[in-house]
């Protein structure tokens, strides 16, 4: 049973730069791939910026429909991340084949992942910058998290395969959100 | 003594989301901030997309001169870095209260840092969306590493000054750059 997470503490979960999945549909298809390339903007409403190569088959969809869906892997779907980035959601049913649950989101049609720590549903809200970088301005307009999963670890994508899994937490006196 | 890295794989030292430092020199003065709102968004050139709020001392130094340097501090650097988001640029030189040593870039005016493990020298390319998002996308045009610092763990913030660091590190097959 998925616990809706403030939108205030969104931040938090993309803040540290771990590896995504993102979902999409369209005309009648779910996809989901991998991502690295994204960032927090702002803190609320949450507003984040990715990107979405052009190359890949869910650069149309979101395009086209506004609407994805961000799910946080913990370390033990790093597998089924890797594969993912290995396939291409054209001519494969990309849920099926990697062994993914999908789960309907509240406010946008694309998939949750059932078996992602975290979802975030998103709707493009600015794509002045998708034709010269490829870069969509998202905002989350609903955040789930799994509570049976206990202090999640993260994948940090370093290119080649090679992913770090966060390590110790240190706790230093900060200031910054 | 410093080494040129190559453009082409400059991508690697930003995609898995670490937290930074990032340089600016204006008016005489040099600054330094704290930073985890980035992204890459093209390989070669190097593209990187990044949130400077204009509430940061740093706003405005980079907006006026489109430059920066963005250093990569391994965990050891750790105290320094949540010290650098606890105070502001405007009443101190940061680089001496913390104790960071300024080293002088080649190719634009901000000073690298000798402590960190990775200097990336940057100009702003695109500076459309600064007003509205304080996102300024800036071309690295020039990289080193620091060869003494062997296999460097970063930090990756989570909020309120708690730090994920680099732990074990895992391959999988994985055709994704």
């Amino acid at each position: 049973m998925l616990k809706e997470l403030p939108l205030s503490q969104v931040y938090q979960l993309l803040k540290p730069g771990p590896v995504v999945l993102l979902t999409t549909a369209h005309k009648g298809r779910t996809n989901v791939m991998a991502m690295s390339w994204h960032m927090m903007v702002d803190f609320e409403p949450p507003l984040v910026a990715c990107i979405v190569s052009n190359r890949n088959f869910s650069f149309t969809a979101l395009r086209s429909t506004k609407e994805c869906v961000i799910g946080v892997p913990a370390v033990r779907l790093a597998p089924k991340v890797a594969a993912a980035g290995n396939c291409h959601g054209k001519n494969i049913d990309k849920f099926r084949n990697l062994g993914l649950t999908p789960l309907p989101a509240r406010l946008v049609d694309p998939p949750l992942i059932a078996q992602c720590f975290a979802n975030l549903e998103c709707r493009t809200v600015d794509g002045r910058m998708i034709d010269k970088y490829n870069l969509f301005v998202i905002e989350v307009v609903k955040a789930w998290v799994d509570p049976a999963q206990k202090e999640p670890k993260t994948i940090h994508h370093q290119g080649h395969g090679k992913f770090a899994v966060d390590g110790a937490v240190i706790a230093l006196r900060s200031k910054m959100r």
